[in-house]
This record gives C-alpha cells, sequence and structure tokens, in this order.
C-alpha cells in the first residue's frame, strides 16, 4: 500500500482545489494536507483549514489572515500575500504542491516548489505557457515529478506511461468545440457572456470557460503539451469532439493510437496526478457506460470559426515570450469581455494585435528583455507579461472608443 | 537500437504467418526468420524458404517436405507433421515463436517452445482458451513473454502497460458484431456460408469469420483474455462496436478508461508482439483519420441473436476442460456449416448440445479425464477435445437426418 503523500494546495478555495480537498477527505490513509493558500474566499478558506488544520496557511490579504488566525481553534504558521504562496509552496515535508492558481500569479510560487524538490501536480497552465522551457529544466535538474491536472494532459499522460517517447507519431489534444462550434460565424460577435460561461461538458472556472468558448484553452494547452512531453508542434494536433469522452490520444509509428476516456470530472486527472505512480484510488465517480452515450465524433478544427488556435501556434513559432504575451493578452481580453467591454469576437482580436505590438517592440528594442533572447528568464517573462498586459489594455480601450 | 529478434513461425503460409513475414521482410535489421512451419501449401512455402531461409523448415506432409528439400537452392534441417511444429517450436537460438496455427494443433508445439524458454507471440487462441491455466503457470515458470496477436488483447495490453494491475476494474472487449448484427433473428437460420464470410471489416481467415458473425470468437476471447491477464469473467465486458475502430478498452478504478485504436489491419497488433518490449516500427500502415470516420457507437451484445457469448461464460463458469470442449464443438460445426450440412443457428446449437453431453459424461464416470479435475493436464485436455469432436460430429449427423 501507497505511503501517505503530504499536499500542499494553492489555491484551495478555486474549483480544482475544492476537489482535490474533497478527494483528500475521502482518502485519509493516502493524503495529509500541510499547508493551504488561497485569494479572498475567507469564508470557505475558514472551514477548510479548520476541517484540515493545515501547519502552514495564506491568503492574499494580511487583513484577512490575521482575522482568521485570531478565529482559530488551533495555531498555524500564517503568511499572506506572494510571499505567503511561496512559503505554502515550499513548506516543509510537503511531498507534493498542488498548483491551482488560475493565471500568471503561480509561475514564481511553482518554480519554488519544483527548487524544493517538490512533485506538483499542475492545474495552473500558465505556468507552462509563460516558462514552459524554465520550468521544464528546472523540473530535470531537481528530478521531480511534473503531473499534469488538465483533463487533456492527464490523459496523454496516461496513454504513454508504459510506452517509448520515441515511438510517438503525434499527440492528438481533443476539444468540446464549446457552446458556439455550430453557430452561424455571423451570430459570434453578438454572444453575451452568460451564453459563453454556459460550457456544455465541463463545470470549470471562469476563465477557462471562456478560453474553452474561443478555442483558447486548446491553444494554451498545445503549448503546455509541447513543453510537458517535449514534443515539437508540428506533432501536436487538436481534434473537436463534441462529446468530450474521449480527453486526448497518442498516435504511434507502427498506426496505434492509445486513448484515454472518462466522465467529465476533474476529479479523475487530479486524483490521477495525487496518486501517481502509485495505486490509484476510488474518487466516487461513476463509470462511464460507452453503451449508452451519444455517438462519438471528431471534427478538424474551423479555424476560421476559431483564430485562437492558429494564434497559439504563432505564438510557439515566435517563441521566447511569445507565448507569456499571448497569455497575458488573453487574460485582459476575457476579462474584458466578462465585463462587457468587448465583443467575443474581440477576444482574440486583441490577443493578435497585442502580439504583433508585442512583436514589433521587441524587434526595435533588442535587449535582453525582448524576443530575441532564445531562453529568457523568469525576469524577462515577468517583463513581458506586464508589457503585454498594459498593451492589451490600451487596445482594450481603443476597441470600446470605436463602439 | 534493439537487437535483431530471431524468430520462429508456426503456421507461415496462413493470414498471420504471411502478415509476419512481410513484416519482416520490411525490417531486416529487426528480424532474421530461423524457421517455418506450414501445413500443405507447398508453393507458398516454398517461396517462403528460399527468400528467408530459414535452418528449419517443416510441413504436414512427409512427402511434401522431402519434395521441397530436392528443389531447394540450399540445404536446411526438414521436418514433418507434429513432431516438424515441436522441432520448429523449439529450434535452437530462436528467440521467440509466432504461433499462428489454426485449432487445437498449436497447443502441444505452443507449450514445448514455452518450455524451451521462447517469447511467444500468440495468434493461435485456442491455446489459452483449451489449456490457459497450464499454458499461463509455464509461461511464469519459465518467465518468458507471451504477447497476444489478437487485435483485441494487443489493444489490452497497449492499454495496461505501465499501469497498475490492482487497479483495473474491468476489461472490455470489442466486438464488430459481424456482417448479421441488423438481420431479423427469424431471417438468422437461412445465412449461407458466403454471406457470414463476408466480414464488415477485418480480412481474416475462414473459422475465425465465421466465429465472427456468431459472436463465438468473442467467446473465446473472453476466456483467452481471462488467462492472459489474469482476470475474473465478471471482470470481463463485451462491447458492440460496428466500427472496429477501438479494438478494446481497459476501465480503472477511478474512472478512466484508456483503449486503444487503429486501422482493422493485423499487421498493427503482429508487428507489437514482435517488437515488444523494443523499439515500434512502421510497417507501411496508414494512420486512423478519426476525423474522416463513421460514428464511433457502442451497444451491449444481444444475448439471443449471439447465444454463443452466453455459452462461451458458461464454459468458464463449469471449468476444468469445458472451454476445450466448447473450442472443439464450436470447430465442428463451424466446419459443418462451411459444408452446408448444418445452417449457421445450428452452429451455437451443437455447441451447447455437446457441452451438455460432455458435462454429463463428466459428471458420470468421475474419472481423472473429466470436468472433476480442476487443474486438467494436457493429456485430459486433449482428451476432452477428441471426445468433444466426436461427440459434436454426431451431433451434427443428427440435425442433418432432421433436415
Amino acid at each position: 500500500m501507497a505511503k501517505i503523500k503530504k499536499l500542499a494546495v494553492l489555491g484551495s478555495t478555486g474549483s480544482i482545489g475544492q476537489s482535490t480537498l474533497e478527494i483528500a477527505r475521502r482518502h485519509p490513509n493516502r493524503f495529509k494536507i500541510l499547508a493551504l493558500a488561497a485569494g479572498k474566499n475567507k469564508r470557505l478558506f475558514k472551514q477548510q483549514v479548520e476541517e484540515f488544520r493545515p501547519k502552514i496557511i495564506s491568503l492574499s490579504d494580511g487583513k484577512d489572515i490575521y482575522e482568521l488566525k485570531r478565529n482559530l481553534s488551533y495555531a498555524p504558521k500564517v503568511y499572506w500575500g506572494d510571499n505567503g504562496l511561496l512559503e505554502t509552496a515550499i513548506c516543509d515535508s510537503v511531498d507534493m504542491v498542488v498548483a491551482a492558481l488560475v493565471g500568471a500569479s503561480g509561475l514564481a510560487p511553482t518554480l519554488a516548489a519544483i527548487k524544493a524538490g517538490k512533485d506538483i501536480a499542475l492545474a495552473n497552465k500558465e505556468v507552462l505557457v509563460m516558462a514552459g522551457k524554465l520550468v521544464m529544466e528546472e523540473v530535470k535538474k531537481n528530478k521531480i515529478n511534473l503531473l499534469p491536472i488538465d483533463s487533456e494532459h492527464s490523459a496523454i499522460f496516461q496513454s504513454l506511461v508504459g510506452h517509448k517517447k520515441g515511438d510517438i507519431t503525434r499527440l492528438i489534444l481533443t476539444a468540446s468545440g464549446g457552446p458556439f462550434l455550430n453557430m452561424p460565424v455571423k451570430k459570434l460577435p453578438g454572444i453575451m457572456p452568460e451564453e459563453a460561461l454556459e460550457h456544455p461538458k465541463w463545470k470549470m472556472g471562469k476563465k477557462v470557460t471562456i478560453d474553452s468558448a474561443t478555442l483558447m484553452n486548446k491553444g494554451l494547452e498545445v503549448i503546455e503539451a509541447m513543453w510537458l512531453f517535449d514534443m515539437p508542434p508540428e506533432k501536436i494536433s487538436v481534434h473537436v469532439h463534441p462529446q468530450s469522452v474521449v480527453h486526448s490520444m497518442v498516435e504511434y509509428i507502427d498506426g496505434s493510437i492509445v486513448a484515454q476516456l472518462g466522465p467529465t470530472d476533474m476529479k479523475g486527472p487530479i486524483s490521477y496526478a495525487l496518486t501517481y505512480p502509485d495505486e490509484r484510488i476510488d474518487c466516487g465517480i461513476a463509470p462511464l457506460n460507452l453503451c449508452k452515450m451519444d455517438k462519438l465524433t471528431f471534427i478538424e478544427p474551423d479555424k476560421n470559426r476559431f483564430p485562437a488556435l492558429r494564434l497559439a501556434y504563432e505564438a510557439i513559432e515566435t517563441g521566447d515570450t511569445m507565448p507569456a504575451v499571448l497569455n497575458a493578452a488573453d487574460e485582459v481580453a476575457v476579462e474584458a469581455f466578462l465585463q462587457r467591454e468587448i465583443a467575443f469576437t474581440d477576444i482574440t482580436k486583441v490577443v493578435e494585435k497585442t502580439m504583433e505590438v508585442s512583436k514589433n517592440r521587441g524587434q526595435r528594442i533588442k535587449n535582453p528583455l525582448t524576443l530575441e533572447s532564445s531562453n529568457p528568464s523568469l525576469e524577462e517573462i515577468l517583463e513581458a507579461d506586464r508589457y503585454a498586459r498594459e498593451t492589451a489594455k490600451e487596445i482594450v480601450k481603443k476597441v470600446r472608443s470605436r463602439q
């Protein structure tokens, strides 16, 4: 029987964080929660802290954490802000850090955890999108396991474990195609946030749900897969698969495809990441009954309908900090869409324009903070991220003034 | 790079044998043919022998092999008959024996090869159906690899390699359902051999094609899977999957299903068996394009339409030599159907009646040659096989006389 794995969870009040704790609750003989960090959801965080009694806790705000501390029935170490995320990530005797923050904020603490020799269960895909090269170098140097929590990457991981990397001809990421797969292209600009937030298959956070509707999520996942599995982009394909039953596939040189299928419940990929390489666990998910499901279909993605996918491949081709620019611009654009500042189809336009501006700037200033550097440092990446956000916000303003 | 694997092929002129040699021809740096055995197809066998120049060759008939020897451009060792199969199977310095005979004849030579420490690529499913317990004990004792060549079992093998056996909740074998999946049940008795020989997806030998139409093939495969993967029958399900794209699946405790998909070309599973655990090879099979395929569907098998599946589970439950009885009776019944002696729907009736008679006899005579022995020896299995054939032939005669 596997020994107890000691966990730190970054982002415990989010969707992935909550599911992680649900699994830990169900399997106290497999997991112990040593550290928890969250943002602003004080109420839920207090419940979690009282239940699991971690030795380190952290919230975004110092006032919040001290208020919480006064009301707790025990005395954990408390931290806050960016430093709190770092302390949670490197908490002593933690075996695995569940990196479930959203956006760029997870990058520094995840890197710190890797350098501290922790295994990582990674839901926070921006970590690899922004700094894949840097992160994977540290993964190798520190000989840690980096397990994906994305359902697609978990599927690929499960479809290549036990097989030879050299035999792989292609990774095939599946995409649900989101709620607007069959909407006339003309109608796309009129989509409202509440429509885009209705994902047909998965219940997820807002950012990733909108990214699923634009297919930007799949673009980010292509970048993530490239780093995680050390595959060139031309060996990564995307199939739209509206039923979301096949979560992704690996094609081998002999024509064989190994695929992973499962219910659309993130507890599947989370528990796989938490348990690997030990025995899997029952997370109370009802198994698939393929005989009672819709017919399974696969479709080439329509690049006119979904320009995000093209932008992601362009960012890969440019390389360097461009994936970080893509990611930052998308965060700004999605937020602007949710705030009803721009139209649904403006999201990818803002991203494309931001990439253009960033590229021109890089070519103009020719300094280490530009695309000229082939192996950007964390500072260069964060600077590109900052500049891209600023640029994207400017572009959003221009788009609004035109409305 | 993997070193050259030295092969002996039992049944080189059959469909699997020919594909094996095609792969060996394409990859001379991976395979060398040291021994070949075939039955009566002298002309093709001569071509194969001249091309690969094995050091041992064997045919069914002594006259045939000596005639061939006189006309060869080199001087291999020659054998014939049952002894020839044995000598081929244990040929010195062979690493792997491709067991591609049809029916019971492959059992003794395959066992001999295992005892001689050879790895086995097994297409000859009767070996496991008849003597699974005995064979798997020898596999363990001699620490050899037994690789399945059936597409379904190869799929299961590829879907569990790298995963933990204890995590498996179910093996799901897929079945095309054959050409009569949607024919009104009333019309089944009138099916002609030429209709049954038209398999919608796979090109195979006659026996297995008829077995695919009755689903007896799937029944035999359930028994095969039980031994090969050491799984109780209640953990083995069958899904009818008319598109034959998903070749089989493994379900795990966390709700995850790993599946193998591929073109309907036996060179896929053959080459996997030949190459494992070394690098896979390109066998010139065009990869699947899932975006250009029919929708994938899965259906619970209709047990009224396909009584063969029920009979196979009954044979497993009875245990001992009953799977050998099932197998023998089916060989006789299929042959009688092909000779137009009995109707399509009589095939499973002959099998069921033979199982009944064998069971009664076993209960009556209570000796070591009966079902009372829980771990039948090779002799007991072969005696059960002989008795079942005799019985099945009698039953066929009675069915004919009633027509």
